[in-house]
């Protein structure tokens, strides 16, 4: 069998300017990074702004299993589907971090016959927007530090630094470090942090801000630090917005590639799905409706987080309006969730399937709370059985759901052609009335409860002294309209990632607060979050490669 | 008066295509990042590769001074006047590190009518080659660290780990950090220290680099630590050649683009000047000499470091004869060195000339000793006076070089014709016959005696214990053969930088040594050498701005 990268390298590419001609960008509008890889020019939306959208469409998935749901290889391969039967198809996906790449979960370009191209520079260095995005970060973070040592004018607390490096890199050691070491001449002695690129405010401000304007005021509003008052110090109070949007004006555009049967897929940001909103760029999802007739998009994790964040802050502040969700589940995934050790999965277990199925029926109830047709697909395994086909397609339907299985990874286009066409008919017949699940105008807490009981099933949410403290906070600076970002396990609907099906009335708890005013949300902590992953005791790194003609494997 | 940036974004540039096509670059040999820069194909060498070379000039300059020479500026007016006199002229420069940008000391792209064009992609993130380099740097870090945490096989003792992570940024509160610090998950701890990327042994390594081949022979040569046994253990032991390799991928492609007269540039690498060789990519300057007439580069700092490190460095080591150098001075820069303070360098004074012309009669005799013509050129300015002039060429006359004056500046190429001619004269009427300064024989310590004494006019060296104690087992490691890369202040001949002028006979302190096995050079440190610079009271970064179109101000 083929791996990823082999039938990836396999394929020959479009250049980019063919791929960019089927949806009308001309070359002029493209800057080209190699034969296969583009950005859009800033002109191209003042061209296509006024024109009518096409329709939305997001991929999201039950909760995450070991055994994988292959979320973005579903998207891709829809996406060829759509487009072979017919439709002007635009994919908008994230772009990937280099931590899981050379750490341990492989890059992030789809899989099997369902990928976008060239999967190296994607999931290498691609256009450089993450790199741009580290810099951006670690200026922000250098000004800050340089302002202390030569005066520290604006009082900052170095007790109450909220800014952190970072690098795109899975690098446990950096996780908490003490900089400032050595002389007079070598800073001020503070305890710092180093995240992940992807989990850096900027990355979620590029993936939120609309154009450059925009961009230049979230960054200004970032809170750096606390004063020793006690009152909020800024971007904008560093004097570093300027800087910062000098080195982002390139990484602000969306890349343009191809999937394998070229299809054009704008990939576009990259933020964590747990502190920050997990979803490509405002920009390359209104630029792909302006020129497809149908945008396919996905979300990270679980629809309890990733389409709750899609639809409560990407769509509410970007004003989107989704026509339709794909809900993708696997057999697999669905008899873990009964109950199932992963080891046994390939066995054929109604018992268990039905048992573990209340997971997905908890995630259709919740993207039918926003009024946004539902279809089920389930990635197809050679070890799924026709009678557990048949109940989990009973089920759906029974749920006013279309159901489709979808064989993309093994067949590409090909093998979504049942799903391209549940997606077009309830296009056509079902229509969205999508509306947010609150009113910004709700305080913090209520926010968070609402999150909690209606959409993760909780019975009550409690708050630590610490974030009891946060919201009244954060309240006062006059934050509380901004939306709620939840950061929570993705493994259960819960907060207790050993829960899995459909737990109920558990009580959510929430550990800490706080805003991230340029992102333009509130972010809730409940347990411990990760926001700079390690490496693993043999790191995909090791098995990497290239050769002298620079043609690269081990990656995946 | 206009400013760099001003200038420059007048300018109406060519497509790079065209600029390729007047070297015989076809466009398929190039690899565009937007319309004006491209890198070069791997296949581009193999055409070239059997052609005999042009000419090579380097241009080098006096001990730098607060007053500026301008061999940036100057090696670029120089090939856009060799261009006007209808010779296929390349450079082949060194790309600039985004520290001094947000720094103090600005970009490196030339000024006013003698710059190389995008500058502000050039000084911002360019090709991303800078990013790749620091990415491979801090993939080798987080390997070694993880390798520790993970039971630390290869016995790594955390008190002797050599390779430290970098960014390109100047940010003084990293360069002496803890890590590891936190719970047992979060690492070990231990001291460790950034540099600034461009220090890097990563990035000498790929200016020294020949092909992907050696890339990789070279990176896996680096000694990362000493283990308990005090064995070295490299970045081959840890796995990390491979992933290394593909990350810098692209970076070791070189990059075109043009000046503003649309001659062509090689600008590729940027190692630093002291800790390094200071000298553009190998792979850059080969490909140059192939493809043009003549080709003009340069090295980092005054011709003690720059010129020295460049003949016995990287012409060593590339088996490159460069043909001609050209050394700048400035009739402000002479006179402080002959005493003058600075705010009274725009009199006339031609005692004080008189008094410090002994710095630059010191570097041509260097450069004399390996056999290489000179010819010395005189950045202007208004403030000169004609009898200043007439001194400073007499001088250089009877030293048996050629003297011009050069107004690249202020008039481009045109300001240039005189150097250009007499560059022209020197390489058609003497002929060069270079050869290194020192034999690959000779030990350590002879090799550093040989540079202090012959270039820098030192009467003795003396040696720490410690840098003793380093060469003895540097020795007995089997690194003798390798050049040494001298590590001295580049304000003074001497490794006083308070000495200026033409010190004689004093004491050089070697404070300690260690070996760059992948660079393949091993570095001789005299006094406190900075790998990581600070941010001034007033950053740079203040003054940056990009508008809503992406127009960006305020860099220079």
């Amino acid at each position: 069998m083929k791996t990823d990268i082999e039938i990836a390298q396999e394929t020959k590419m479009l250049p980019i300017k063919d791929v960019a001609a089927q949806y009308g960008i001309s070359e002029d509008d493209l800057e080209l990074y190699g034969k296969y890889k583009a950005k859009i020019s800033n002109e191209l939306w003042n061209e296509v702004r006024e024109r009518p959208d096409g329709k939305l469409v997001l991929v999201t998935a039950i909760n995450p299993t070991p055994a994988g749901e292959g979320k973005t290889t579903t998207s891709i391969g829809l996406a060829q589907a759509l487009t072979k039967a017919g439709k002007k198809t635009m994919l908008a996906l994230r772009e990937p971090s280099l931590g899981p790449c050379f750490g341990i979960k492989g890059g992030a370009a789809g899989g099997g016959y369902a990928q976008v191209v060239p999967m190296e520079d994607l999931n290498l260095h691609f256009t450089g927007d993450f790199h741009a995005i580290t810099t951006a970060n670690n200026l922000l973070a250098a000004l800050l530090d340089n302002h202390i040592q030569q005066g520290n004018a604006l009082g900052i607390d170095t007790r109450q630094i909220l800014w952190k490096r970072c690098l795109d890199m899975n690098d446990r050691a950096l996780r908490n470090i003490v900089i400032g070491l050595g002389a007079k001449a070598d800073g001020v002695v503070r305890e710092d942090h180093f995240v992940i690129t992807v989990a850096s405010e900027i990355m979620a401000i590029l993936c939120l801000a609309t154009d450059m304007d925009d961009l230049k005021e979230r960054l200004g509003r970032i809170v750096v630090a606390y004063n020793f008052a006690g009152e909020p110090v800024t971007a904008k109070d560093l004097h570093a917005v300027g800087s910062m949007a000098a080195l982002l004006k390139d990484a602000l555009k969306p890349n343009l590639i191809q999937t394998l049967e070229h299809s054009g897929a704008l990939v576009h940001g990259g933020p964590f799905a747990n502190i920050a909103h997990g979803c490509n760029s405002v920009m390359a999802t209104r630029t792909a409706l302006k020129l497809s007739d149908i945008t396919v998009t996905e979300a990270g994790f679980g629809a309890d987080l990733g389409a709750e964040k899609f639809f409560d802050i990407k769509c509410r502040k970007a004003g989107l309006k989704p026509d339709a969700v794909v809900l993708v589940a696997t057999v697999r995934a669905l008899k873990y969730n009964g109950g199932v050790p992963k080891d046994q999965l390939s066995t054929e277990n109604l018992e268990a399937l039905k048992k573990g199925i209340v997971n997905l029926e908890k995630h259709i109830e919740n993207i039918q709370k926003y009024q946004v047709p539902v279809v089920v697909t389930l990635n197809s395994f050679l070890t799924d059985t026709p009678a557990e086909y048949e109940f989990i397609k009973n089920f759906c339907e029974e749920r006013g759901c279309e159901f489709a299985l979808s064989e993309v990874w093994a067949k590409g286009g090909d093998g979504g052609m049942e799903l391209a066409e549940k997606v077009l008919k309830t296009l056509e017949t079902k229509e969205s009335h999508f509306k947010p699940l609150y009113e910004d105008s709700l305080g913090i807490a209520e926010k968070i409860e609402t999150i909690a009981k209606e959409i993760y099933g909780a019975g009550s949410v409690s708050y630590s002294p610490a974030a009891k403290k946060a919201i009244a906070k954060i309240t006062d600076m006059g934050f509380s309209e901004l939306p709620v970002c939840m950061a929570k396990t993705q493994y259960s609907l819960s907060d207790d990632q050993t829960k899995l099906g459909r737990p109920e009335g558990f009580e959510l708890t929430v550990r800490d607060v706080y805003v991230s005013a340029g992102a333009g949300f509130v972010v809730a902590l409940t347990g411990a979050i990760m926001t700079m992953p390690g490496l693993p005791k043999k790191p995909a790194a090791d098995s990497i490669d290239v050769d002298e003609n620079g043609k690269i494997t081990g990656l995946f």
